[in-house]
């Protein structure tokens, strides 16, 4: 059993296999009636299993039934996801294990790099990323651990420290190590025909699982934050824009969320206005 | 920029490159000199630039930086792992996205599954996965996320409601869809030629980090549980264990941690005792 995007995706795929396994199944017990039989008799009659029209059948269901490649095949994990397809949102929200280096400078005008940090658990957090800042050039997103400035650890180290290191980095090259978003987690749903996933936020904070919808069968966890819609960062958004990002994402739909505990003392000293001025773009693939 | 497991994988992998970008800029910087003078002076004197030796050390220098292919370049995500080598605790350990179907039928000996349940954020978890099990043998882990059972959706639901769910499932056949421990991380570290990773804990929980050891390097938090050492449950196991364990582990450590206030929700209604009848066992990677 492979590892399915969402709930829908395993859902087709378990359909599609039965009907395959169904299928081979059929033509076998075909192939044994004819080598046991040098000269079967081919009317439906004769094999009370069998459909009536069985036989003239045949040959449309094993071309509906061909080889199933879903175009999500090559994505990592996910055995096939029938339904999510090519799941750019998917991608674009992916939380990555590992650490990556990133090299920034300076904005020469504001002769900042854009970022607000903040302290959890000695760990260093980004809080803010600005708009079209160098730090958003990067692809430094919020949420993300900046464990090394210019090759010092941050460990331990306030986030007050980790800005003045910042401040004293050559302002044209400052080398900093990153973990990707290590408090968030994605999820991904398929909107129903009326185009909802199934559950109510206020404030960006998930509130209410509507039962049996998308969000329900997926387990959906209330009490989180959206940080992102198909990997946009959302943070700080009126609740009615992100309805609107949501309804104009399309079918498929991948929420980043963070716990609220974690992403209140991350935004504490961020305020709303503060927000309006962060990195909302959609990120590269 | 690719990501690497650990720090020091990307350090090693960053030398190495460096190392390769110099000596490819050397036989650019030979051709060159062969080109531009078609009979070079080949004694070290007359390119200042040169060590003295640099023309007898070319074949071998060139050699021991032939393109290096770590066994670990197969493993996605990671363009290379120099150190960590073959990484199969972090297969063990890594959690993946998306969702899995398993059947479980009950032990015929005590009539049951071998799973205790518990509710957080409309969510039912697994807190307590009996050792020899049939939900151990399946792969369920402490901390995975059960989001269906038999057909019906979990979200919203108690674990004792749950509970009924698997005691009411056929015995033979119950099928359970489930999340692959959705509140944990994992990170990956080196231990130095001590054998240290460079953190200290009390009562499996993370509480102090050994300056710019492995673990400040690569920003493991405080204040989390560790619940598997190379993907090895170790939730109930007593200090003196773990360490023993992390020990003989190997140089390269992967840590599952889950946040305190997660892990003690979590474990709310499992005793000690409960928990020493916890499966230990490696997974399977």
């Amino acid at each position: 059993m492979g590892l399915y995007p969402t709930l829908e995706d395993m859902t087709v795929a378990n359909a599609m296999n039965a009907q395959q396994a169904q299928q081979q199944q059929r033509q076998q017990n075909m192939i044994q009636s004819h080598s046991s039989a040098p000269y079967p008799t081919l009317t439906p009659g004769s094999r009370p299993d069998d459909p009536p029209n069985y036989w003239n059948q045949q040959s449309q269901t094993s071309q509906a039934l061909q080889p199933v490649q879903p175009s999500s095949m090559a994505v990592a994990n996910y055995s096939s996801a029938p339904v999510s397809g090519e799941m750019v949102g998917i991608k674009r929200a992916e939380i990555k294990d590992g650490l990556r280096m990133v090299h920034i400078c300076v904005d020469p005008d504001s002769n900042k790099f854009g970022l607000k940090l903040k302290c959890i658990d000695a760990g260093v957090f980004v809080s803010l990323v600005a708009k079209e800042s160098p730090a958003a050039l990067v692809g430094i997103r919020f949420g993300d651990q900046i464990v090394q400035i210019d090759g010092e650890n941050l460990a331990g180290k306030s986030s007050d420290k980790a800005l003045k290191l910042l401040k004293k980095a050559n302002p044209q090259r400052c080398e900093l190590v990153l973990r990707d978003r290590p408090l968030s987690s994605t999820i991904t749903m398929q909107k129903d025909s009326q185009g909802h996933v199934g559950f109510k936020f206020s404030n960006g904070r998930i509130s209410h699982l509507v039962q049996d919808s998308s969000a329900a069968r997926n387990g959906l966890l209330i009490d989180r934050q959206i940080c992102e819609v198909n990997g946009q960062n959302v943070v700080g958004m009126k609740d009615k824009l992100i309805l609107e990002i949501l309804a104009g994402c399309g079918r498929t739909v991948t929420l980043t969320t963070m716990p609220k505990d974690e992403f209140e003392h991350l935004s504490k000293n961020v305020s709303r206005s503060m927000f309006k001025s962060m990195d909302h773009s959609i990120p590269d693939v």
